[in-house]
């Protein structure tokens, strides 16, 4: 961080706010300009890392995020850089560019402040994980995602630009360090090791957790995919596609806080998002009751994964066909220029991409079950033994298939796989 | 290129050189200081990229290189940056911080001129490549060359580094975006297409060229090598490790000509280096005649092919060994804390070295015998016939790697390998 942004920090409270808007016209014009002076501002930051505050006038809304330089839950005892909400900006602004449809406009970027802000997304938009916890079915969720998924690391990839303007994109986000830190150490490292961060659902997976951290076949596959995250820049990821980064109704998916976008390895927002469907699916044998048995909100789930996944396969290959001939550096039309081996190329690259995938989603799975920052689908299972159960099926599902990703050759066969932990 | 570094360029001559000499302090107290009326200039670039200038007072002598906008022996019709100098310099100083013993010093580096002094390299010091078409023996190559790569490569990697600083430097020489432009068409996309800058030994390899450009496993193999150049940020590699930017004497090595720094896949460097030793072992049946029949000699490169990986992979496991408790970010103590895992860790990441390194040596072979920029041990082979035998053995030999080097475990089955391709 510049001197320069340093200085011009202040932390905003609601009424500063509202002076702060009156005198940003970006935002001033958004609620409708006029005197202002009847503005509705709700925090809503959910108490964890930023101030998250919805501004809403006569006109309109919009959300306003501004982070302090420490993790706002915990204090300053544990400092995070302010810089996250240029990146978050930053990783909004291009994956909206590539696809608007489900990327909420960034309204106002204010480096200095660390502020940004953004159009609200409005209800009945809710997280996408309390509607798993609900047993809510999203029937365009697959496509939405998938959607999301092939066009921001398509666009963003060797495969689509040239070699200059992908540098300049993994030197501008090499600088969110930061944050990738973070996940370095809670999604590859602590799981494996003791830690005070770790958390399970003690004492019922004390030895599950001992069996993870002893786990040394783990620990070379953990190794493997730590070294990708850090050093392949394969296209800009969202770098953190879990099921709370989403916000849906029936027939829109927003996704949102992006803050840990950089330039990584493309399975690590596919795995994400497929892990996080995972877990949902090993928690709803702790939300089924006697009204609700969950059993068709489970063949759903999977039909979701399968969904998502295939989609996402055949909707990158087509972005692929439909620009083989465009300025993407890594495969040049004159050399991959008849469509037998162009095919073949493909499924080679999806393959590694789906093994990658799997690798990595069953990493962040791991990791919410004996790790830091656990998912809600579970944390809402009251009873503890039932939670356990839960936790333990998906964490042996996950220990196999990051062990063994690569011989999985279609998502068929990890529903397959899914479906042999299940316990119930 | 800043806009500031454009206004203070201007190009030098022999003359103008000596007044930029006496200005620059650093310069004129290495050349004796006083009055520097006697200095001796003499350009010795080759005509090929940069100007070159050998600089010698009564005191002593230094090295000045200076880069025009454009390559020096084609014109301006084939721009290429001046900033190459100033990463040269950055990697050479880097590299020199690491491995003072094998790397020139920088005296002095003027980025907006693009001039950069270093120590020269007295003689008898010659370009390594030369001494091969002698057939001379250097004894400690092996020795030297595995400690440079050892050191350069660690110290710059994941393994002793935290991420913070990786990602500096991975963000720094993003900047040298067109040396590595200048990679990814020469040796990953020309050879594998019909390109005006293609050359090799016609009408004899002719049909050789074309199998090339009509191998479709070999495209895919080039294609996922040259991703790997393009995404994995490795380490702070020289870019350019073949065996004329290395000067030798049978008792000193000295690396040069790191224009082509960058972060990039450590199997680079390691791959440049074997590969131009297979060259020269395959073409020294040219050299071979009756007054010597160069049979030892090739026994000798075969040998110094054999230490010269397994002397880094030794020398690289001493230094992760050594340095496996530091601040590197990739293999974190707490988690590989028993000397058994750390040590199937090693094995993996070495194998996975190993097949990285064989695959982008034999890309590089296979350019310099169906690409731009032939290499003069083959070059220098007078008759046309028995030069296309040699560069066709290697060709093969090279080939067959690429598509099959994830089979070799050993270097040793390597050697048996480029045997059975030599006819004789």
């Amino acid at each position: 961080m510049t001197a320069e942004a340093e200085q011009g920090f202040r932390p905003l409270d609601e009424a500063s706010l509202v002076a702060y808007i009156k005198t940003t016209p970006a935002l001033a014009s958004r609620l409708g300009g006029g005197s202002l002076d009847s503005l509705e501002i709700k925090e809503v930051g959910d108490g964890n890392v930023n101030f998250v505050y919805i501004v809403r006038s006569e006109a309109g809304a919009i959300v306003v995020k501004q982070a302090l330089p420490y993790v706002r839950s915990v204090g300053d005892s544990w400092p995070m850089t302010r810089e996250r909400v240029y990146f978050e900006a930053s990783t909004l602004r291009e994956h909206g560019r590539l696809c608007p449809e489900h990327t909420p406009e960034v309204y106002h970027l204010d480096r200095a402040m660390s502020l940004m802000a953004m159009r609200y997304i409005e209800p009945p938009h809710i997280i996408l994980r309390k509607g798993f916890i609900a047993g809510v079915e999203y029937p365009l969720l697959a496509d939405h995602m998938s959607d999301y998924m092939a066009k921001t690391l398509f666009f963003t990839s060797l495969l689509y630009n040239n070699t200059t303007d992908h540098k300049k994109g993994v030197a501008k986000y090499s600088a969110n360090v930061e944050m990738c830190r973070l996940t370095e150490q809670f999604v590859f490292s602590d799981p494996y090791r003791v830690s005070k961060f770790n958390r399970w659902t003690s004492p019922y997976l004390d030895k599950d957790a001992e069996a993870v951290r002893e786990d040394e076949e783990l620990k070379l596959e953990a190794a493997e995919l730590k070294s990708l995250f850090m050093e392949r820049a394969q296209a800009l990821i969202h770098g953190d596609l879990h099921t709370a980064s989403i916000m849906v109704t029936t027939g829109s998916t927003q996704i949102i806080d992006s803050e840990f976008g950089f330039y990584g390895p493309m399975g690590y927002d596919i795995g994400a998002f497929l892990g996080n469907l995972i877990l949902a699916y090993y928690a709803q044998n702790g939300h089924a009751d006697q009204a609700n048995d969950r059993k068709a909100y489970k063949k759903w789930i999977l039909k979701t994964i399968e969904e998502s996944w295939n989609l996402f396969q055949k909707k990158f290959v087509e972005l692929w066909n439909k620009h083989k001939e465009g300025n993407g550096e890594a495969y040049l039309p004159d050399i991959y220029n008849n469509s037998k081996l162009l095919s073949v190329a493909q499924k080679k690259y999806m393959t590694n991409l789906f093994h990658d995938s799997l690798g990595f989603g069953s990493a962040k799975m791991i990791r919410r079950i004996v790790g830091i920052a656990h998912v809600e689908d579970l944390e809402s299972i009251k009873d503890a033994s039932r939670r356990a159960e839960c936790e333990r099926a998906a964490l042996n599902c996950a220990k196999t298939i990051l062990k063994g990703r690569r011989q999985f050759e279609t998502i068929e066969q990890v529903i397959v796989h899914i479906q042999s932990f299940d316990q119930d």
